[in-house]
């Protein structure tokens, strides 16, 4: 991916994305990529998914609403990216909430090396307590800034690790930085994250090298200025966000993306 | 829950909803929820569902699009709910539609003592029918009324029954209430039965007292009332007002509530 | 169905139309129906379907995010469907993408006898191949025009086949029809061409006779022109075009259709 033109270059390589996704956010993802120029494919049975994989550009594996079965097809097409060195990425949603969340989350983690791994403060949080706790380790310190979270589950995990909330934090668990893009009614839409996790595997995708720190800040900003983009053109609420956040994805540029981004790297 | 300041107290409390619901409406229930202030959860899995309950301040149980996987997931959840004085809010979705559903119905009611049962006039008369031939009983009136209905189900089922239609009926098998608050735009969207469902789980969560006539009856002015202000922004048609209808929720206020409500009691 | 005024009929007889279809659009396809005029119904467990069939007007069978639970469900609704003479719609979405889906698809036509069949070229271009390999007969040549591969599809497997794209081709294998109508945005939101296999099942059921070609073509033309009412209400992207197409459905009337449509026969 040419990353001074990312979005110009994934409207031109139109990279596949297969999603393995939940019933509440299939829709919006699916739309999501569409807006950003990439084809999302959604498929989610064990029977089908390592196929589609040997299809895709990037893999994305996002752990709502799961069940058994959408375990199996996390790891089978975690796995077989893996082989295929597609880029995966891994939206641990709810990770904390019950302990099926956190074996499945055990498991991939064993299992699959992540590009990419974008959850809020607590699912980051709770990965590293899932991952320590399975090595036997140290227990988190829920004082713990989400800096200091990113840094130390990027390092766990050997992968980047995105932490998002009023301001967003990417880090590679060396150089980091905080991304200020956005808006507050991203936080009132179900799904914006998992919509993020989309972004970042159309960003991800086709590239020539593996840059992901870069192309993970690069989709943050892009996600998060189309939601001002979105704002800006006069919505109403939450409804008529979603709809505009759409909007604005489709018609955003990389111009938009080099003028207006509000990031910076944060010298620990 | 502060029944005088319903919406105020929702915000403030942002009580987390278990919404085990269908793949059609899961994304607008979740939206709904959000825009009231509460937060979703929608947890499915018969492997993680009890442990959500514990987590949450009501529990919504939805009969759309189901499984054998699915119902055993809605029993799981509704008894440990009882177990933990978490209420229960049920949606016969199409309940008299299949045998598959009504025996589901039937399990449920069987297992589960729900605090509200919300659903269309056809869903709640096929309930009493269902209740009643499992105990050999009397077959229903096709002629009855929307009103006997929801009281003869209330009183069955000793819960508060909500019959959704050009007038919503809540009853507690004693008082009844007719609402007028709303919009036809409603029965022209997917999925705002269970809107409404997911509503009135953020009001019965987080109450003080068990008044769920009350907590009821005002879930269905609040959600009506948001109706008739989307429709008052200028929505062209449904597409438009499933988005208004989100901001406006999105936007409601408890004075709001108490001035433009129109429901009555109805003495019987 | 009086296909000259295909639309105020759906609206007079609110055909129920059931769809067993994917997470993905199952919301959209049920809202795009109840905007047409019809009740959408979208039972999918193989312990209901059959059951749900003998209640519909017209089932929609549709092959995106399959798993095995669902394609037995597909064949069964499907083998009922044709038991009962209800015209059946196959929407064989990614049918090339895998060897699952293929499968599933062989079965299908093997099984079950569609009145229409709508897809992109490349999945009615498979379906043919996949009908012929498993006929041990000839390949597919790749440079075959859409035309071409709509009306072999249609005289190999005898029923109508709808080729969505910049213009939509109908045909029976004897007479073929182009549609222009629609607008480049449908191409930009997910689900617009099971929307549409959506609104040809409205269009199909109740029909006195089985002109399904002409009805198919209507369907085209009706979902073309809600586009363009669309786009020329004022869009600003995908996002905001979703709600508009919907509105424009729901807002669509037999003279519109009358006087916009833009389709002609193919002379062959």
């Amino acid at each position: 991916m040419d990353l001074n033109h990312p979005i110009q270059n994934i409207r031109k390589m139109n990279p596949l994305i297969h999603n393995i996704t939940n019933l509440v956010v299939a829709n919006d993802v699916a739309n999501t990529l569409l807006a950003i120029g990439a084809s999302p494919i959604m498929a989610l049975a064990v029977e089908e998914v390592e196929e589609v994989v040997t299809l895709a550009d990037a893999v994305v594996l996002n752990l709502g609403t799961p069940t058994p079965q959408r375990i199996d097809s996390l790891l089978a097409a975690g796995k077989k990216a893996n082989d295929l060195n597609v880029p995966v990425i891994f939206d641990p949603v709810g990770v904390g909430a019950t302990h099926f969340r956190q074996t499945a989350a055990q498991q991939l983690l064993e299992s699959v090396d992540f590009s990419v791994i974008r959850g809020n403060t607590a699912e980051i949080a709770s990965l590293i307590g899932v991952h320590r706790q399975s090595k036997g380790v140290d227990a988190l310190d829920s004082e713990e800034l989400p800096v200091d979270i990113a840094e130390r589950c990027a390092r766990d995990l050997n992968c980047i690790v995105a932490i998002s909330g009023v301001v967003d934090i990417v880090s590679d668990g060396h150089a980091t930085y905080s991304i200020h893009n956005g808006d507050s009614l991203l936080g009132r839409i179900t799904g914006s994250g998992c919509m993020l996790s989309g972004i970042i595997g159309a960003f991800l995708s086709n590239m020539a090298s593996t840059d992901w720190l870069t192309a993970t800040v690069k989709a943050h900003c892009a996600f998060g200025i189309a939601a001002e983009k979105a704002v800006a053109s006069g919505v109403s609420g939450p409804g008529t966000f979603r709809a505009g956040l759409i909007d604005a994805l489709a018609d955003l540029t990389d111009d938009e993306l080099t003028h207006n981004h509000r990031m910076e790297k944060i010298n620990v």
